[in-house]
């Protein structure tokens, strides 16, 4: 779990979408942030990365990969432009794991009080 | 939910037992670590909480507190004494709320990986 998290946070950065469709199970869902309608299957999961990877994302983990039961919980950041700025946004990830080691599901915690202009 | 996660933290270091009361709702559920059986219900949480403070728990935020919809995601570490030895447990807490601002959930994501002697 821990080397696909890393592998994740790599793809943030490279723009690899092939990577991503290797990362999560074909039905997998992607709430992000968490509240808001969810992203269900991989075309959906694609098209919501393709828009990430159009805005210069990069991304870096903060602190350890917490492994637990079929799950890892992952502080990092991301860095984008909108517009004229660049924000900033500290994020904590949970992905939970099916038995292939797929990521099944994807959950990303940030709100306002996260972001900031770089 | 800054302000409770931010009160959270510090009861953990001070050992307030009511302070975890007022944190919680009355049927919360403890899930710590993510995968074993949850605590349910403010007399299991009472013990559970006891049973750390018995260990000099003490506790330190390590980044943002994340909200998202009704939900905060924070990364800490705890400190602890295990035996003869002093842990620290870098951890990563997913708090839910119920409409009155209280916990209805509480899920704690670490690891092995995450455990080191201090």
């Amino acid at each position: 779990m821990v080397e696909t998290v890393k592998s994740y946070i790599g793809t943030l950065s490279s723009h690899d979408i092939a990577a991503i469709q290797e990362i999560f199970a074909a039905d997998a869902t992607v709430e992000d942030p968490v509240g808001s309608e969810p992203h269900v299957g991989m075309d959906a999961i694609r098209e919501f990365y393709l828009n990430g990877f159009s805005t210069k994302l990069k991304a870096e983990l903060t602190g350890d990969v917490r492994c637990a039961g079929n799950s890892a919980a992952f502080p990092f950041f991301v860095t984008f432009d909108a517009g004229p700025s660049r924000m900033r946004v500290e994020v904590i990830d949970v992905f939970t794991f099916d038995e292939k080691g797929k990521v099944q599901s994807m959950k990303a915690y940030w709100g306002e009080g996260n972001c900031s202009v770089v």
